[in-house]
């Protein structure tokens, strides 16, 4: 008892205070395979190596809005689908000093992932390989187009396979996968984005079945356009009732 | 690429910093109900609504490391199923400062829930009733055993909503509903710990076709002793090839 008055009597102001940083996994979908932007950073620490976007939170300023601050800010956008991933707050993850990061996730369908790369020539498309399956320190190595390994800054790397172990966990019962999708898509399209995050071929009628019980697909009656073979269907998310 | 390069070479001492803590959820079944561990708080801010045990985030220390320093100061618990749940962060969560406080899930078996209710008498123990269903801010109801309503402190009812939300969302298809029963039981208790998170009545074959189904449960061939009725077979939580 007194151990816990004493502890909610103390103020707060006596204890040292860590920096909180925001840290943004921008994902998305590349060719077949998983993507993250990155950063090289110009400076010290872990100059010259690879970093998520992030920034300070605010003294007076949410951690959402955060996120959202330097989503617009370092990659030019203005909405995505957007959510917390986890904190991480290693004593050692940064030399400078102590910074607690809070992860976001963001997910990305191919257009906003080319208008970001577009608005901002600082970032770059990692391809993403997750070795290794539910391990809690999944190593991930992210690559350049021309498959060389990129070295990551600080835990970057746990960040980057925490988000997409989360994503490979959860795209094939949850709604999440349709976020990396434009808003018309046809059900070839859908079928790659799953399968490159769950890093896995698909058997595709059972896929499509799984996918069309779910409720999530709308019809549209419209077919795609530009292309060589016989145009596909396009479908839309429907939330289901 | 100017203001990016700004903001890498910032100094992070030049931001106000936030203080950090860390909140447990020591959630377990107890008659039936999902139930929070407690404490009345007795000094200002909030002072007499109850709260979720916490405590600062030392300098040096690790997030986890300062959620298991606290869960065996305030509870008495030296091990546990424990799990970061979420981090909030709104600016004016604590009208003393502004506190960021990274929420922990504790799953504890109906012994350990007892034990800690032993070993830290200033825990009380809240049934939770959680209103809605996935709404994001969902109000929730902690009540008394005498199922008088529990005026929360702080944003720890956002907190407690949401660990119920995230255990009633992967009960089904998880493992992290063993840690909610002690090393033996029976089938029925399985059942029970599953629609108390659950919050419904699940069809008894159902359920334990699932369940075998998912390979989680090895057959001690020991019966439960100590009842009136015809004793069930024990069974233990096995890890699925």
């Amino acid at each position: 008892m007194a151990e816990v008055e004493f502890l909610q009597s103390y103020d707060p102001a006596a204890y040292e205070r860590p920096s909180v940083t925001v840290d943004l996994v921008l994902m998305g979908v590349r060719d077949g395979n998983p993507t993250a932007l990155l950063l090289q950073r110009q400076q010290h620490p872990h100059a010259g190596r690879w970093a998520l976007p992030g920034g300070f939170v605010g003294i007076d300023e949410d951690l959402d809005d955060a996120a959202t601050r330097v989503l617009r800010a370092k990659a030019g956008i203005a909405s995505a689908h957007l959510e917390q991933l986890y904190t991480f707050g290693a004593p050692n993850r940064d030399p400078r000093t102590r910074i607690i990061t809070v992860a976001y996730l963001v997910l990305l369908p191919e257009p906003a992932l080319a208008a970001a790369l577009k608005a901002a020539p600082a970032l770059f498309p990692a391809s993403l390989m997750l070795a290794g399956s539910s391990e809690e320190e999944s190593p991930i190595t992210a690559l350049s187009p021309d498959s060389e390994p990129l070295p990551l800054a600080f835990d970057h790397g746990n960040i980057l396979a925490l988000a997409l172990q989360r994503l490979r966990g959860k795209i094939d019962y949850s709604e999440v996968g349709f976020a990396l999708l434009p808003e018309l898509f046809t059900l070839r399209q859908l079928q790659d984005v799953h399968e490159a995050i769950r890093g896995t071929t698909l058997n595709k009628p059972a896929f499509r079945r799984r996918m069309l019980d779910r409720g999530w697909l709308a019809p549209t009656g419209a077919r795609e356009t530009d292309t060589s073979h016989r145009p596909a269907e396009l479908f839309r998310y429907r939330k289901p009732l």
